[in-house]
């Protein structure tokens, strides 16, 4: 069995790769100072980030392999316009691929995209075309919500992203959905804004007939998708209510849940609600919460733990560890059937 | 053993009193309209909206008495201005008290207040002054969104809100956070906004230190927390990271969940992660979720079946449906002391 975390973020990487953010936003703030240009990254500023954190963890977990994208609160679709949100994506899904070069075997890469609130996500085909065809990645991360907490955009069940969708199904490739930082005071980043826009992207998907119109289309909603199994009670009686059909054949063959609940009660609940069908082990290492949990002694988002505690045969445990990761990205499967995996 | 429900709704007030509202809101689009007034509407039109709803579902279901307040996604902050909110919740709040007048066993108070996006809290005290001191009501709902959706409040933690806070505390009552409408296409109501500002006020609470200025004020988050149990790692890492103490010295003895989740794993994780000393039986009846669960054969807002189903000594249930509401609610507590009860 091969584990496979389908939730990784390069939080660590090298400072050089930050500062051309920030040189960017100033340039926006000042034409006159010169066009900033991506930071030059040695390989090995690459692997100090990466062995001293994501890989160290990866192994010491006993995960083999991480679905990586770059750091999501740093996507900042909110700051800038189309040209810096363009230039900025680039610039780390380039750097991304330099990670899963430097680590074939425990990185494959998943694309941020050049989204810019009020700029029709139509443009962000393109960024999403080179990084499936020509960097070879398998997913993307689709923000809702560029404006980061202002909620401006149409709701992912209106054909405004219907564009991207197309391209998505023809590429086949999957999009988790996860916004970016909040600029809202109202909403904390990780704490807040990060789980309503999981539950919020779901209560859309039962208004809409999306995968009516898409049926292959895939999301993963992470952070064990928000509210959502909590109140599956509340959902299911929602979809009844708005006479949409059962919750299973409506959404459930096109949306799935990760596994980034930082606490065995939590998993136990995903676990027994939903299908374990829909269920992608993930971690959102490294990290939303980066803490030693004082009541196991264990790494909050040491997520594999809670998941080995699962009272799951193997067969079930696999589907949850690699078999569903497989189906959802079957870029990812091809390539792993290419090594023999 | 009282059983307290915490969360009722009047959804099914006359419909003369909805029309009042039409005609309010006719009113600010042509001003040349007769000023509205609020409905004449008989004991008789109220008797017959309770006694086949609400009061039904109350001794049907074994509940004695509920807290009950003006349907919550009818309060529309976001709609017209100051005047209109205020004459609205006026009217809302004295149809309560007839209903609470014509059933004195079966329903207490709970007012809603006369916010409007952009103009200060504090114009709402007297409004819950009047409905405490003058109907015997024992809470308030309060809207920490009264934009409907677009968020552009100070967070719950800012001293915007503190004058509020302060007429609170010195009536000794506390507040639900409830937001109403949404008028935010990405947001659902009942399936999104509401969720997502449970989840919001709590991760607002661990932000700050508002329980340090008033270590009395006390809140209930309703259906079940929003995402928070679900999530309790998540929100306990996080207050560690943020520099917060522990959540239960924190936050948890002035914030209080109720029992809103429309199924029984909900029900369990609640009570398997939350001290029972925080939650408060609640249905939200009538009704976020109407229907029934073809699951169960009951309905999903029959939230007693799930408490009468866990596995929990008679002293504990106890608390979940009587002692925490006479707690958090004293003035309800006095009262029913008033009775014998």
């Amino acid at each position: 069995m091969l584990i496979i975390d389908c939730h990784g973020h390069y939080t660590t990487a090298p400072a050089a790769h930050q500062k051309f953010r920030e040189q960017q936003l100033a340039w926006l703030e000042d034409p006159a100072l010169p066009t900033p240009r991506p930071a030059q990254i040695s390989d090995d500023a690459i692997r100090e980030s990466i062995e001293t954190n994501q890989l160290r963890l990866q192994q010491a977990r006993g995960a083999d392999l991480t679905l990586f994208s770059p750091r999501a609160s740093a996507m900042g679709h909110h700051q800038g316009n189309e040209a810096v949100s363009s230039a900025w994506a680039r610039a780390c899904n380039d750097l991304i691929k330099r990670v899963v070069d430097l680590y074939p075997e425990n990185f494959v890469g998943v694309c941020q995209l050049p989204q810019s609130p009020g700029v029709p996500v139509a443009h962000s085909v393109g960024e999403l075309e080179r990084c499936v065809r020509e960097l070879g990645f398998v997913g993307c991360n689709l923000n809702p919500d560029p404006s980061g907490g202002h909620w401006n955009s149409p709701p992912l069940i209106d054909r405004h992203w219907y564009p991207f969708y197309e391209k998505m199904v023809e590429l086949d490739v999957p999009a988790m959905v996860h916004v970016s930082a909040s600029c809202n005071a109202n909403f904390h980043a990780t704490g807040a804004h990060y789980i309503n826009a999981d539950t919020t992207a779901f209560m859309q998907f039962i208004e809409g007939d999306l995968f009516r119109d898409f049926p292959t289309l895939r999301f993963i909603i992470p952070h064990g998708g928000g509210a959502v199994p909590y109140h599956w009670g509340r959902y299911r009686g929602l979809a009844d209510m708005l006479k949409r059909p059962p919750l299973a054949t409506h959404l459930m063959r096109n949306v799935y849940f990760d596994t980034c609940v930082y606490h065995q009660p939590g998993i136990d609940l995903l676990a027994r609600v939903i299908d374990l069908d829909n269920i992608l082990f993930g971690s959102e290492m490294l990290g939303a919460v980066r803490g030693v949990d004082p009541q196991t002694g264990q790494y909050f988002d040491d997520t594999k733990r809670y998941i080995d505690a699962l009272p799951l045969v193997a067969a079930d445990r696999r589907r949850i560890y690699e078999l569903n990761a497989r189906r959802v990205y079957p870029r990812l499967d091809a390539l792993l059937r290419a090594r023999g995996l």
